[in-house]
């Protein structure tokens, strides 16, 4: 069986304007790969609710699981929850039980519960709440869609809320052969070798170092012993070592 | 007039995988702002030529400027270039002018032009060439489609011959606020701001630092004497100060 496919949507004018650098794609990416959920696409888009329902029902319909980043807190600019629940097509209000978590959070730090704070407590019907253990305002997960803070602290402890809590698949075994000669001087074996060889993805990624150029191969797949057979095989053809 | 829009591809198995983190989607969003051009959507996509060949024609489509990352190297799974060409429908092949680049700069190297670096000089019908000053296997245009290297050096370098010869915008002018306080507190006046001034973008991005909890709030706009004011107004309503 195919393992789960996955796409993230990151919600964010700040890193379109090159303001901010993305600090989510990354974590999660490494997440999903480690649970056997493939992420096959990502898309970054502005703070605009005909973008984020365009772009949240084209990956709801094409991916499994949809996470999304960044436009759920207080101010105005905050547009996800009601952009997704437009998109699922169902109402959104403040609910009785997003509305205590800020409650006794604010309670606890003596701050007021205003009406801009009570705007995160507004979740699409049919959601359920996704755990915010840094700052209380909780994410919700849509159907297959999982809304998530920008903020990287929050965004990773969502993502241990929610991924754990996903059908996941089997993790592919990856391993990496650095090879101190250009891409093009070893382009042929390797493509040789990537034809015999369709059951495993091979990369390769070209690094530039203290002026020396260099390739490192990447060889991935379900089986860890055809693996380690292909990276002796290229090893013995092409040199290098395994990083 | 409304600033040119742009979108980036990038295309790359090992970012989706969260074995490399991108470096180049902040520098284009950089570049691009500071000419008035505005990017709009990012996508990540897999090393895959269905993938790339729908992404390309939908973001083509879309906006004025497409930006690619990645895949035009000499290894079996660099296929942006054919994909590119199969998304507008023309023919690719081995053209001169790429060829001579690669063969002047392998003399002088002393290395071999062999059939894998000769794939590099695979350009679609009807494209110009975009300079490498670091590798010299180049990019190229397709319409309104600037296929460029992943590396990141390379890259940037890339970026640097095509962006400056693409009509721009005004630049947006972009103040920041940095206010000590959550943004849970200033939500109310920031919204009402919001509303009087619909001729800015004002965005509140929340920082936590050694324990704090503060908002930057960024204006932008394309007069600097309007952003100013709003910044001044604000700043005597909740304090803080411009950084």
């Amino acid at each position: 069986m195919p393992n789960p496919t996955a796409a993230m949507l990151v919600i964010g004018d700040e890193i379109l304007s090159g303001r901010t650098r993305d600090a989510n794609i990354h974590y999660l990416a490494g997440e999903l790969t480690e649970r056997g959920i493939d992420l096959k696409e990502v898309r970054i888009i502005s703070d605009n609710a005909g973008a984020i329902v365009a772009a949240v029902n084209a990956l709801r319909a094409g991916f499994d699981q949809v996470f999304t980043s960044g436009g759920i807190g207080p101010t105005h600019d905050d547009i996800t929850a009601d952009s997704v629940a437009q998109a699922f097509g169902v109402p959104i209000d403040v609910r009785d039980d997003a509305l205590e978590i800020l409650f006794a959070y604010h309670a606890r730090l003596g701050s007021e519960l205003n009406e801009a704070r009570m705007r995160m407590a507004r979740i699409p019907e049919g959601a359920t709440l996704i755990d915010n253990p840094v700052s209380a305002a909780p994410g919700f997960s849509l159907g297959n869609v999982h809304v998530m803070a920008g903020v990287p602290a929050i965004f990773q402890a969502m993502v241990q809320d929610i991924v754990p809590r996903l059908a996941g698949g089997a993790p592919l075994v990856s391993r990496t052969l650095r090879i101190e000669r250009p891409e093009g001087e070893i382009a042929g074996p390797l493509g040789v070798l990537a034809e015999a060889k369709p059951e495993l993805s091979i990369g390769s990624y070209p690094f530039h170092q203290a002026g020396r150029q260099g390739s490192n191969v990447v060889i991935r797949g379900a089986d860890a012993g055809a693996v380690d057979t292909a990276i002796t095989e290229l090893r013995s053809i092409l040199g290098g070592e395994t990083v």
